[in-house]
């Protein structure tokens, strides 16, 4: 049995991981943390907990001497790394949900999120963690940085292809949509329902931190050509929907786009590919990612749906757990879409 | 184990129905019907069962002889009316979630429905299951009458003042707001979401037919009154608030409120009484009640939220369901609310 | 020709009072303050009004030495006193839309909006402006009380009722929602879009001051029975639906009611009785209050809709403003609906 | 003085444009048909123009033997083909806002429409009317063909680049999002806010007909290399959200590409070049085309916002029928946005 923590509680995937925790059969104790002492119990921060899952004190960070087996980081950027490299040290496991470790070298780290990368060597130790694409890199390592929300639907949406059709590859585009909690619940005046309802925006275009992250894993996977990825949010709170358009320099065979998917996402349960565009509403509430690839003429369209907080957040999260735990890789996550809507 | 028929699955309660048949833990097998023949599976009808939940063909009502040892009915008002008292007969056991047995004499019937009712024997017989509602009247009868979702939460919200205080109620009013999956699946220029997006509405005052069945309920502990209902739709797809104000002729102790309350839901795990007003994110998704009421010089204000399709229709259901089979009140039902938000 | 001033321009009620004003006939100019200094124009806060409304710098108050003929006041509750008694002695006229002057005797004041108010001669001197109530009380008092938004829904509702049925009056209960622009525009979590999208609640119960409002122009109006007013936030950012019943000891008739509310909006424009409860989106970007009173035995419901901040707000304001210069009372009024959805 | 028939005044496009022409300062009068004969007059149609707009009986098809000077056809594609060859030849002029004159060539209907068109001389005859490009093709030709309202935001947001730099571009791909209403008014179960509220979902990828209709208008400014439109639904009513990117093969100067804006619609009042990604609710209820792009290395981001009824659809008609009529470019309608939010 594992003992956990949970740093960064409070916030939208914090939440969503200490459920998941909760109802993992093989996670014995709970510690949950925020960055700021709140003074307050999860459920007095969360009524809805109420009858569902056991309460407990949050605790400030100041007192954080973790014990655990394994703690999760929910931290906002730049935060986790103070913690991190002596934990690792001590002989514990790290799951980072923030930014801290997704990226490979410090210079990316100045550009893309403006802080001076302290733990250098630890960029190159860590696995990114895409927890539903085949990996034999894996063997152990005790920090896995879990990949951003975007870069888990786009990179789900693209690798098949990159891997597979790279050379004939001219330009990729990609657009994504994300609810409103993918930017977290710290209150903002831009992000009041006041001012999000009926509207629509693209945001951080040509900065956006999730275009590097993404654009490094098509690089290992060999595709260092033009593109491009454009951040959008929704007037919804929860849920991803990216659509990649890959032109080639020759038509594509739809057969073979349907087989390369197939063959890449036959191990996991959580990628269900559809033959027509997914709705968002089939994975709100889930850790599936839904997708669908139509090739026609010289073109791919890749259309791929998650839930920004747990396919893109704290499912993963516990998928790279279970990995870590040598666990199967479902292990207290097929209850979660039980009841879906 | 028991052997279980859905007649009226590919509604948006039929399906939330069949999610809890098969992950309760004494049902064996699961029969899905639809009053059309619509030659399609439940993975074809509902893509996000798909890994979730298993397979099935939806038969056409033409099939329907029931070897079933419960037959669930989700169907529009008037057709259950049909096929139930042959069942009875033959010894199994329904739970209707119609309105075709809510009330007790045929001539509610006439008059707020607009037929005739043919098995009037059982209007007496049947059983009226608001679930969480202390009832010792319960005593193997084969027929349950699942109440409708309004009168869920507003019984629940009214019935235990009424049983303790009525001689000193001048006056109740009610105003209750519901989504649109209320107003059912089928296709109505009227429930667009061009139509009802940042729209609200109030809709048939004075004729609501959930008001009479309140009335009837209420009538039943006692208080015959003055009492209105008022139904309005919500720009959203789950859930119904409901707004009481008790007035009576004499100032209200919060005390006695608060015991009244208590007592009254002492035995349910589905009743969540609140010190300040739920918020209707707190039960969508789950078979919770969540209610608040507060007293103020001669009047009692009870704000209740509750998933209509959950606790008003399916959730209900089951727990009639684990009644009429002598099974614990919350069997199959704890998962559900384990992941909402 | 007018000049004006608009205090608190940067909040949502502001914006709206700024669009009307450059589109009024008799305005010949529009000052405009903030309470803080912004060091913005009105271009850079509100981008959406390039090419529309012309540009103007945002003053800060301490900036604020009116010579305007008239100044609009729309800042927090308690801001204006400040300043409002040393321009009328200036001789300058006043509407003021926060709740300053809504409420007729400084002891409430302590009550229900806990401050010690300090110009109580003026809460006697000023208007209480419901602009499409008959009131024959005007006889150019220099400061009008813009009323709430939420009492002007109610009391357009109730006063015919009430000042023509008063004596056979049971009981009176009104359920109000509100669009989350009511709640202003300051960043607050628990108005975040990822917090009540989907959501709803009741808010402030029993202690709402729009209900002392409410209930001191009842009473004057010879009502003060039982009534409760009960406040709640809709998932959409504009609009008030407001339903309202009222429990008489006595059948009430049909005729009798639509008689008294078509007498007492015959004069204004703005007042639209309907057959059949309103639609909120009806009224929706107007100046509109649609409404339908439907008898039944003993009791009367009645719907009502309005845009909280126009009707409610900004446009009832330019209601009064028409009062105090002798206008028409439509005027600079009408164009705003015509291209409404 | 103009007379106007406005055929198909039922829908949204037909409603907002009745709306328009009432308020056109050149319309003398305004016909009215639908379809079919819907035995009704616009206020019980619509109750929210009550007070607004003048009332008029909505007449049959089979009764349509306009005399009008101008008849604007907003009828479901293939539907105006059967009445505009008659009187285009009577000497009357024609705005048709369906799909049916878009296209240049008989075949594409075949292939993109499904139908055989039977006025193949039109199609040579007709003027695209994207109303707000510069074009000096238009020398008094009777029938414009009213762009799609995809094409008019993704028009607007390519050809300055196209024009300009075409040489250069590698691919593009568009992204577009729209509000429900542009898929009409008729019931249908995918549309109504219980399946689409917190959903988002792409459609008719590699089929959908506004791919043909811009992929057209840009071969004929010069550009016939990859393209891709990926059209997609979003839980609002109004509004079209189109992002681009332009992938070329050397970097692209920031200035240049501001110029190419800027010239291209220097004559216009309604696109407005913003310097960051535009927010839907800016040109939500207005006729503008809001716009921003963006050069990053080899690349341009286009983001462009509209109203998909207005700019989309009703207000680029006027402006197409004020070219027509030899009228001031903005005639009617400068005072739609006076108001918007």
């Amino acid at each position: 049995m594992i003992n956990v923590s949970i740093v960064g509680v409070s916030g939208y995937i914090g939440k969503m991981l200490y459920a998941l925790c909760c109802n993992h059969p093989s996670i014995e104790s709970v510690n949950t943390y925020a960055s700021m002492n709140l003074d307050t119990t999860l459920h007095q921060l969360f009524p809805e907990m109420v009858g569902v899952l056991p309460d407990s004190s949050i605790q400030g960070m100041e007192t954080f001497t973790s014990n655990s087996d394994l703690s999760f980081f929910c931290l906002p950027h730049g935060h986790s790394l103070a913690f991190i490299p002596s934990l690792l040290k001590s002989g514990k496991k790290v799951i980072d949900l923030s930014g801290d470790f997704r990226l490979d070298t410090p210079q990316l780290y100045d550009t893309w999120y403006g802080f001076n990368h302290t733990a250098t060597a630890l960029l190159k130790e860590k696995i990114y963690g895409l927890a539903d694409w085949p990996d034999s890199a894996y063997s152990g390592q005790p920090l896995i940085a879990n990949p951003g929300c975007y870069p888990t639907a786009v990179l789900l949406s693209l690798l098949p292809i990159v891997t597979s059709l790279q050379d004939s590859i001219i330009a990729i585009s990609t657009v994504a949509y994300s609810g409103t909690s993918g930017a977290g619940k710290a209150a903002k005046q831009e992000l009041l329902l006041s001012e999000m309802d009926g509207n629509v925006r693209a945001y951080s275009v040509n900065t956006h931190r999730h275009e590097i992250e993404i654009a490094q894993q098509l690089k290992k996977q060999g595709y260092g050509g033009p593109f491009a990825f454009i951040a959008h949010l929704l007037p919804l709170s929860h849920g991803i929907y990216a659509t990649s358009t890959v032109h080639f320099s020759a038509p594509v065979d739809q057969k073979m786009i349907d087989v390369a998917y197939k063959n890449a996402y036959a191990a996991t349960p959580f990628v269900r590919m559809r033959p027509v565009p997914p709705h968002l509403k089939w994975v709100v509430n889930t850790n599936f990612c839904d997708m669908s690839a139509a090739a026609c003429g010289n073109r791919v369209v890749v259309t791929a749906a998650i839930d920004n907080l747990i396919k893109g957040g704290a499912g993963q999260a516990i998928q790279n757990m279970n990995r870590m735990f040598h666990l199967s890789p479902a292990t207290g996550l097929h209850q979660l879409s039980r009841f879906s809507r």
